[in-house]
C-alpha cells in the first residue's frame, strides 16, 4: 500500500486509470484522489485554464494568485459536506501515477552540515571535514533533469568507471534523502531573486531520492563535480505538497557561525527552516529517520544563492536540498561508514551500499494545522542488473 | 555585418523579419535566408511537419533519414536553376535571429587537453596539470540549461562570492571558445549509446561561447564544481550546421596514450575528430585561433560517456566540447595567463579579463567540399554592468 499525502497537504500530482488512460491532475484525498479538471469543471471553471493538461506545468506556470485560490476553493470543497458530495473521486489503489510535472533544470545543493561533515571525514580523513567555502554559500551543482523519473520507476544499475579507469557496473550504488522544492513563477535573466521571494517562486515540495554510483563519482569528481555518479536517474515523490501546507512545519533555521552576505542573510526574514521529518525504508526496514529542520541552509537561501548571478529561473525548475543528515544519515555512505560497518538488517542480511532487487522508500512527515501530521508521501525505487 | 555561413553548410536556423514577426525555421545561404516552411511549402510539402514551428525542435525529433532527405532536397533547390528561382529568400540583414532550439540537458566538456593542462599550471602550479582521470574519460559536467542565450544577448555582468566570501560583481569575467553538439534522436534511459551510432543522434554542431566568472568559480567549484560562476550565460551561434556538411572536415583524433575502455575505444571506429578552426575578436580584434582538430576527445566519445551509465538524451541535448586550446587558447585566463599577462589590444588598452562594454565575437570555418572552407557563423555578446 502506497501511503498517501492526507489531506491537510492537499498535494498536487499527475494520474492515469485503466478507464481513462489519459493523463490528468489530481488532488491527494486520503486513499481518493480528485480529478482536478473534472472537479473544476463543476464546481469552478475559472480555474478550468489552471489545472489543464497532463502535467501540473500550467498550474506551477499560473503563480501564487492562482495557487492561494484554487487551495482556498478545495478545503471549501473538501470540508464543506454539500461540496464534498459533488467531488469526482478515483480510488488511489486504481491510479498510476506520472512525473508530474516537465522538470526544467535541475539543482541539487549540499545543504546538510552533518552530511557534508560525514562525507568530509570519510572522503577526506585527516582533514578539515568542511570546505572553506560551506558556511559561506550554499553549494550546489547542476544534474541532468532528463532522468529525474517518477516515484516507482525501476533504477538500472548504472556502469560507468570506477577508481583507477577499471569499467564495470558500480559496486557502491547508494542512495540520498533529500527535500525538493519545485519552482513555478519564472523570473528574468539578470534579476536575481530575493530571500523575500522565495513563495512567489516556489509552488511547493516534493521528496527526491538522488541516486549515487559513489565510485564513478570518486572516480569522475574532480575538478568539475559529480557527473555520471549522478545522471543515471533521480526519484522524486509523485505528490507536490505546495507550500501554504507547510504553514505549521515552519521553524526557525540553526545559528550561522560565518556572517552571511547580505542575499543569504534571513536573519529579519520570515524563517524558512521546516519541520519535515523523513523516513528511509530498505526492503521494508526503517533505516534512518533524517530531520530536516536542522538544515544549514533553507530553501529561500539556496533559491536567493542560485539566481544572484542572474541566472532565470523557469517554470518547472527543481532544486533539492542534498542529503538530509540531522538526525541519522540519509545515505548509506554515512550509515556503514563506507563499507566498514555494514547495516544489520532484520532478515540477517547486512549492507553497505545496494544489492540488485532492493528497494528503497523514502516518506516524510511535516505538523499539520490540528497537531495532527501530514504527509508528505513516499519516493521509491528498485534496483534491477546492470545493462553492460 | 554578421558573418552568414555559406552554400556548403546549409545550416539551419530560426528566425523572424519586422515584416512577419512570427518565428519560422531557416536555412542560410550566403546573405539571403530561405524562409524554410515557405519553401518546402512549395517544393516538397511532405517535409511540411518536421520545419514547421517556432523552433528546429521538430526537425530534431524527425531523426536521421529525414535530416537526410531535408539536406538533399536543399542541395537541388540551390543548385538547380529552375528550383532555385522558386525559393522564397529574406535578405539577412532584415531579420532577426533566435534560438534555434529548446535546450533539453546542457552539457560542458573539458576535451582539450592544452585547456586542462594551462588551467592546471595555473590554479593548481607545482601539482601535475591533469588530473587523474583525464586521460581516461573527458571529464564533463552538466550546465544550466535555462540561461542558454543565443548570439547578440547581451552578458549582464554576474555577481558573486569572490574566494573568502566577499560579494560584489565578478572580476574576472572571462570567454570560453567551444564547438556544441545539438542532440537531434532521444535515446532510452538505461541504454548506453555507442560511439558508432553518434551521427543518428547528434543532428549538428554549433559555436558556444560559455561564459565564466573566474573568481566566483574559485571560491565554489570544490567540491562539487562549477556552478554560479557559468551559470548567469552561456551563448550559441543562431545556425546550426547539420554533421553532414562537415563530412570534409573529419579528422583522426590524437594519438591517445591511455588505453581506453571499450565504449571509448575509436581506433576501429570512424573518426570524428573535426578540422573547425575558431577565431575569437575582442572588440573586433583577432586575440586568437583555436584549432579544434587536436581536441583528445571526440564529440562521439563525449556522447558515449554522457549516456554510458544509462543517462538518456532528449531531443535539444547540447553538449559542448570545453574551451578549445589547441593552436591558441580559447580563453582570457590562459591568454593572460592569469592577469599576469595582459592582453594588449591594437587600440593600446590592455585587458586581463573583460570589462563592461567589451564585445567577444567567436567564429569557425571548416573544409568545405569543393576546397573552399564552409563557415559555422559566429557567436556574439556584449558586457554590460553589474545589476548588483
Amino acid at each position: 500500500m502506497t501511503a498517501l499525502p492526507g489531506i491537510g497537504a492537499l498535494p498536487y500530482g499527475v494520474f492515469s486509470t485503466a478507464d481513462d488512460p489519459h493523463r490528468r491532475t489530481g488532488v491527494a484525498l486520503g486513499d481518493q484522489i480528485i480529478d482536478l479538471p473534472a472537479a473544476v469543471r463543476r464546481l469552478d471553471p475559472s480555474l478550468a485554464a489552471a489545472v489543464a493538461g497532463p502535467t501540473l506545468d500550467a498550474l506551477l506556470a499560473a503563480g501564487p494568485a492562482t495557487w492561494s485560490a484554487l487551495r482556498a476553493s478545495l478545503i471549501t470543497w473538501v470540508t464543506d459536506e454539500a461540496h464534498r458530495e459533488l467531488l469526482p473521486l478515483v480510488p488511489a489503489a486504481d491510479a498510476v501515477m506520472h512525473l508530474p510535472f516537465t522538470v526544467a533544470d535541475y539543482v541539487d545543493f549540499y545543504a546538510s552540515e552533518q552530511h557534508a561533515t560525514n562525507l568530509g571525514r570519510i572522503l577526506r580523513p585527516g582533514q578539515e571535514p568542511l570546505t572553506p567555502n560551506w558556511k559561506h554559500l550554499p553549494i550546489g551543482y547542476h544534474g541532468r533533469a532528463g532522468t529525474v523519473v517518477v516515484s516507482g520507476t525501476d533504477i538500472v544499475r548504472p556502469s560507468g568507471q570506477r577508481p583507477g579507469g577499471v569499467f564495470g557496473a558500480t559496486q557502491r550504488l547508494d542512495i540520498e534523502a533529500e527535500l525538493g522544492f519545485v519552482v513555478g513563477t519564472p523570473s528574468t535573466l539578470g534579476q536575481p531573486v530575493p530571500l523575500t521571494a522565495f513563495d512567489q517562486h516556489v509552488f511547493g515540495v516534493c521528496l527526491v531520492n538522488d541516486w549515487s554510483a559513489r565510485d564513478i563519482q570518486a572516480f569522475e569528481y574532480v575538478p568539475l563535480g559529480p557527473f555520471l555518479g549522478k545522471s543515471f536517474a533521480t526519484s522524486v515523490s509523485p505528490w507536490i505538497v505546495p507550500l501554504a501546507a507547510l504553514d505549521h512545519a515552519r521553524v526557525a533555521p540553526p545559528v550561522r557561525e560565518v556572517p552571511l552576505a547580505p542575499y543569504l542573510d534571513d536573519e529579519k526574514a520570515e524563517p524558512w527552516g521546516l519541520d519535515v521529518r523523513l523516513e528511509v525504508r530498505l526492503n521494508g526496514h526503517v533505516v534512518s529517520s533524517p530531520l530536516f529542520a536542522g538544515m544549514y541552509w533553507t530553501g529561500a537561501q539556496m533559491l536567493a544563492h542560485l539566481t544572484v548571478n542572474g541566472a532565470s529561473l523557469r517554470t518547472g525548475d527543481l532544486f533539492a536540498s542534498g542529503t538530509i543528515s540531522g538526525g541519522s544519515p540519509g545515505s548509506l555512505i554515512e550509515l556503514s561508514w563506507n563499507g566498514r560497518e555494514p547495516l544489520r538488517l532484520p532478515d540477517g542480511s547486512t549492507r553497505s551500499f545496494l544489492e540488485d532487487g532492493d528497494e528503497v522508500v523514502i516518506s516524510a512527515t511535516a505538523p499539520g494545522p490540528d497537531g495532527t501530521p501530514i504527509l508528505l508521501g513516499e519516493v521509491r525505487g528498485r534496483v534491477t542488473p546492470a545493462a553492460l
